[in-house]
């Protein structure tokens, strides 16, 4: 599977509400109705504390277990997720899957069975096959939630979240920003939530600048202007997005023959920021490679958020396990 | 240290109990009576509630500290027995051994007097060669408690009572039953577990079906029947038992020249089943090479009992973790 | 960064206190007074119960997240550390950094950025490079603390709180001892930490006996006395501490041919033994190379307090935790 005929698997729509309207996986933040992002963002808030003070902690998953599935290497999506759960009082099961069972072959759909008999209810998934997540949802117990934590370069729905929340509140709204993401958008999982996210918030303009050998599939993401050129791309933007790029990436781009090139291209500088709006923000996924794609000193200046998105990340993380916690009540 | 000469090893028996007769260690089923294994049993159950249910918790460990030390990697056992000691309330320390003291050249028993001095006392042990679990026991201060987690070919008593209780709950009682374990026997802690238990409890009939190069040396089972013709060895069965097989060994079997020929000769599918009684059930230890063992379709009928097992392994641990602290206050 | 240049590194001294005089971080034992020491040293003591009692705990850090950033591997102190919070109610976080976000090129300051915008306040650090401990406090934000858990051939600092401690349960006081310390002194951060904590507290005499090569610089420990001779560095030693020797080490030391002509100079044995004061005690930081530096029996004699250290190390680790946190209320 690849992201190329990622349109003919299941439509993840179908799959992560519950007949209520709750819901019940998360897979996507494709077929999520504004009002139901609206009231994650809002449950996010209230999951928030200042920096310094105690994390926010409730008891809404004591004695429930959730299981940490990272079929990819992470640090900081595992440990948000990790801390999400902690937070709301459940049990953290971490499973390392590539050291174990697969090495004896047993398959995914196997580890998750053995898991769920464990009475594990709640299963925390990356993968870097496509269609993995959605392909487990179709095969578990109705009571269980499956949360992607990352899918291929198809998905990375609480990525997604954070990114909105971030972004809202900063400016308030969505109906008048325009929103420049760039990057490496062909391979981004990040920016295809986002996307997501921000189309169906009703953003006022989204534009995809990349290397055009890194441009996105226009039928993925209809609303977005795909564009090249990073000066206009920034143009009157009130949110940048840079990206990760990947080292082995640049190499493989026509006529970007270096980090050197590629950050004169297509990194984001103070100096660029100037042709965006004024009170323009600056964001970042993480981990960065400060100096190719973000100048150093701008991702730690106070047009930066890129932090508030790591802590936004914890609460959004804790909405949605409230969230799929909640729904099982009507399931 | 082999399996071949394991008969010369300390014999667990006199170690595993208190003089008052009370749980201190695990480490085989060899040498418990009938009357502590069925109050095993019966304290697990108290351990299930439905799945969907959040699962059962008690206070019994909160302070404690258990140690898990897995010298083979696995992730269902640990996974099992991490749950099983945090839904007691205990602390959980995951030691990946390989990476770390064993690097530096540090001897087991040296890693379990700094863990002990660290104020752990419970110690669950699953290491490759056999006799390690009684060697600790040999060297470690009176309080402390060593629950064997999968020991060489030898002894894997919490998979043993598992498959007991599974076999109890679906049959009711163990005297009129034939067992039918199939696979390769003399690799197997899991079959031998099986059968210590299982002829204690007082199984009507106890059968092992192997390829002749994979039976088991006849005196580690003096009650069982050894059999290499599956077909007789399903006939009127109520409980068959398939093990997992080691790729590399089929190969090292005469006569069975890969993987279709051990499926076609040693695998249990829907059509074999016929042979054994219309109730039998179909059990597992996991995990399973599906279409090798164990006709896919089979794993997931309602005939197997295969995740009810996985579920019956944290409530058998929880079990044994209570009576070993339980045990504590006599020692 | 190396050794031989850390006196040009910032001085921890300057960094580690807060204005009040409290502990803000934990660097490294220089620049600690008598008094703050003796403090630490005395809380400790409320932290230890008998072994095989439940360790005592508390709900000081209820709440609140550790991270375990251990850049090289560990088991003990890892462990040691994870305890200790846990046993004061925090969360924990282990973060394996080798295999995920350095994989990814992250630097290690964007890592505590991430990690303390999910709210994590307190950082556990072992690094292989000199100075990066007081590089990170010299970066993040005031409410952060940072505790070194082993920095380069530099600081350790907890393992001397925790050989203070041992010492004066055994002997009382400092004044008047004689401590002697054995082996390779000059890439031994224990042997520096506990150097300059035994020099605060004012130890009447300090000998480090070591291979010419393995010497330390004079400048760095100016208050001990540099020996060759092994007998003539035990006698009449009140205290007796053998470091681990890396095999690969003694290889490079001219006219020490193997590990028993190591063992024959430089090892600690019940014959050497004889030279020190009748009560003298044997310490080890561990894991041992038994029979290389020091006598395998000696090591499990009376005369050891080898697991003593082990118990103290998480006293001491949550008195320090205690102490970060209490010097928060006045930051």
């Amino acid at each position: 599977m690849s992201a190329m005929n990622s349109n003919d698997l299941p439509d993840p729509m179908n799959l992560q509400l519950t007949p209520q309207g709750g819901l019940h996986h998360l897979l996507s933040l494709r077929g999520l109705e504004r009002r139901l992002l609206s009231e994650i963002l809002d449950q996010s808030e209230a999951y928030l504390s200042p920096l310094g003070d105690a994390p926010v902690r409730t008891n809404l998953l004591t004695g429930r277990t959730i299981a940490n599935l990272f079929f990819e290497p992470s640090t900081r999506t595992r440990a948000s997720f990790e801390l999400a759960a902690k937070r709301l009082g459940a049990d953290v099961l971490n499973l390392d899957v590539n050291t174990s069972s697969r090495k004896k072959g047993e398959s995914i759909l196997d580890t998750i069975y053995t898991l769920q008999a464990m009475q594990i209810d709640i299963f925390v998934v990356r993968d870097a096959s496509a269609g993995v997540p959605a392909y487990i949802v179709d095969n578990v117990a109705p009571h269980i939630s499956i949360l992607n934590a990352g899918e291929a370069d198809i998905s990375h729905p609480t990525q997604g979240l954070l990114d909105l929340l971030t972004i809202r509140q900063c400016k308030g709204s969505f109906e008048n920003l325009t929103v420049t993401i760039v990057g490496d958008i062909a391979h981004s999982r990040v920016a295809r939530s986002a996307a997501e996210g921000l189309t169906t918030m009703g953003v006022g303009e989204l534009r995809l600048v990349s290397p055009p050998a890194l441009a996105p599939d226009p039928a993925l993401m209809p609303q977005a202007v795909i564009m090249h050129d990073l000066d206009k791309g920034l143009r009157g933007a009130d949110v940048v997005m840079a990206l990760r790029i990947q080292r082995e990436r640049i190499d493989d781009v026509q006529g970007i023959p270096g980090v050197e090139e590629y950050y004169a291209r297509y990194g984001i500088s103070h100096e660029r920021m100037k042709l965006a709006a004024p009170d323009a923000i600056v964001m970042h996924p993480g981990p960065m490679n400060r100096g190719i794609e973000i100048e150093s000193s701008l991702a730690d200046s106070p047009q930066s958020v890129i932090t508030r998105q790591v802590t936004n990340g914890v609460a959004v993380r804790m909405a949605i396990l409230a969230a799929v916690m909640e729904s099982r009540q009507s399931r």
